[in-house]
């Protein structure tokens, strides 16, 4: 017997700027033609079928102009379109239009988009650059810093994926105004968390600004985006791989994802992660971590936001019992919830444990009064 | 207009061991109890229904009686299993038992299972750890160093996956007693292909002793099995991304894969690499790159082994010509192969540029020949 000893250590530098602005088109292809992905000349633009006219096109004919090779590979809009076989779907057709390594993705988007095109970019030939173009206030605040990427699939929503960086990520603010009211205040609910788990100044600013921010003034909404980035990027940078601290983002989202999947997607995942929020600061309040004023502000925030906070009728309470088995914390059997013990705070049960084992049986009750 | 800058720069260790030896499935159980994969007690074995009953079942009940928890996901054998497909059903399954992402990937088997089962590993729950028991001489000469996982599609093989690195590999030797004598040849091509590539005297080696090898000898196997890892990482630590080195190792793959794809995969992957190695000492020969001795040396090896060294009848000239172009080294449409030099040694015809532009009809006009 004898061992063989394969040395792979090395220094990675995933680093990438976020740009937070008005109409950031030219931009893009400004940095690209100064060579922010090298000599790559194909693009693959990534969009769904209500960004394609909006934003997509714009962008893919002006790399046309711009002298690379562009196609776009649009799919149906919507959560229920983030599964391996729509991932599938895209991989063929960029194969039979002769895609290979050297290409760069674009996403161009919101979530799903990201979401998507990532994790295409992650695995197709093995790894190739993407770009993220976020046209909605949830892709900036929930997919322009940490790298997730993921599908969906019926036993679980976002557990087949990968962690993947994007080269740079543009939140083009100017894209908001062509946003569904229900898709922006839906999109709240992140920012909402974001405040929630690391910064009281930031739910106040909120609370104080939510007209201006449902009108999208212009600096409402580049205060926000930018909070967003900076509160998922402290959370990110100290823990990449979610073994800890990263864990706090998951707030809200232990019962919102179930709500999510249990809904059969009627409801959009910001609205889904609102009532979970809700859910978790009555867990909390019940377990003597959050007082009964700070809960209630919480659940007036969302409610101010327009954001649902009850479990609509048609669910079936059972069913979603069951369904918060399929979270990524569950460990050992257990259900794990992340709870804040203040408005800007979560809880540490432990050195680096920032999700508790909660019993069902107090999880259904909560689920119950909802 | 502002912009907002993620530092993510850090070390990555993805160091690892191979063990090289007889009978290794007691050291993989000592390796785990003593904390190879840190805590993590839940283990899903991939295999496939050949290596199922030999050696998957025995590590299963072994692990069971060390007190995990342990379960079989089981798929049909050979090349046609590789794909997205049944990745999907392997995920589904290991969703549908209760698997998060607290748990860890045991692959056993050949390629197909190690390239299948990485991948699965690198994008469940985002990535969980897997080990790699690998059970044929090609798994020993090439999956066992390079980090690279992926499946086939019906358009190109190999082309969705990822790099994704082992906990660690174990190389068993005994296995190989139940492989079938194809397979065992098969898997010589691999290991000719890196002779050819980096190192005369292991040529000359397996010329000497291919009675021994195709016998299975012990110190025999042991040799090549060490010969073919040392190989491999030279060239993968040079350039993991294989974005120049790492090519080499691609000899004989550009006709290769697609003769495989061609043939239906009625053809074994070393069939096919072994007539790929006879396309390309002839390319190189008639660029005057490599002597015809040489090229001749190499072809009468492989047939000494009891490779093919022709195309067969079956496979229409044309659409292999075409199929070429879903190689992953085409750049702005123009077909590149790796070629020797003379025999051991990879023609480097720019610094870190190892693959040459080739007229499509030169390609043709050896592939006609053959």
């Amino acid at each position: 017997m004898s061992t063989f000893r394969v040395e792979l250590k090395k220094v990675v530098d995933d680093s990438y700027d976020i740009s937070v602005g008005y109409e950031l088109q030219g931009q893009l292809i400004d940095d690209i033609r100064s060579g922010m992905v090298g000599k790559i000349k194909k693009f693959a633009v990534i969009t769904d079928s209500i960004v394609e006219g909006l934003y997509a096109r714009p962008i893919y004919d002006a790399l046309k102009e711009a002298g690379y090779q562009a196609d776009m590979f649009v799919f149906p809009e919507g959560e229920k379109s983030k599964t391996r076989e729509v991932k599938a779907m895209i991989e063929d057709e960029m194969l039979a239009k002769g895609y290979r390594r050297d290409c760069c993705i674009i996403a161009i988007g919101g979530g799903v988009v990201t979401d998507l095109a990532g994790f295409v970019a992650g695995t197709y030939g093995r790894g190739v650059p993407f770009i993220n173009y976020a046209t909605t206030l949830l892709a900036a605040a929930d997919a322009s810093v940490g790298g997730k990427t993921a599908v969906d699939t019926p036993l679980a929503t976002n557990l087949i994926g990968l962690f993947n960086q994007p080269v740079k990520v543009y939140l083009d603010i100017a894209t908001w105004k062509t946003l569904p009211k229900r898709q922006i205040i839906s999109g709240l609910a992140e920012t909402i968390k974001h405040a929630c788990l690391a910064d009281k100044e930031f739910f106040d600013y909120i609370d104080e600004h939510m007209d201006e921010i449902l009108e999208l003034d212009k600096n409402a909404c580049e205060h926000i985006a930018h909070e967003n980035c900076a509160i998922k990027y402290q959370v990110v940078m100290k823990d990449e791989r979610e073994s800890g601290l990263r864990e706090v983002l998951n707030l809200g989202h232990t019962v919102g994802r179930a709500i999510e999947t249990e809904s059969g997607y009627e409801l959009m995942h910001g609205e889904a992660v609102s009532i979970g929020l809700v859910a978790e600061v009555k867990l909390a309040n019940r377990l003597d971590l959050l007082s009964t004023d700070e809960m209630n502000a919480v659940i007036s925030l969302l409610k101010k936001a327009g954001l649902p906070v009850s479990i609509p009728e048609y669910i079936d309470r059972e069913s979603l019992v069951k369904r918060l088995y399929t979270d990524k914390k569950v460990r050992d059997g257990k259900l794990r919830f992340v709870l804040q013990d203040s408005i800007g705070s979560i809880k540490e049960f432990e050195p680096g444990v920032f999700a508790k084992p909660v019993e069902e049986s107090l999880a259904r009750d909560i689920i119950m009064e909802m």
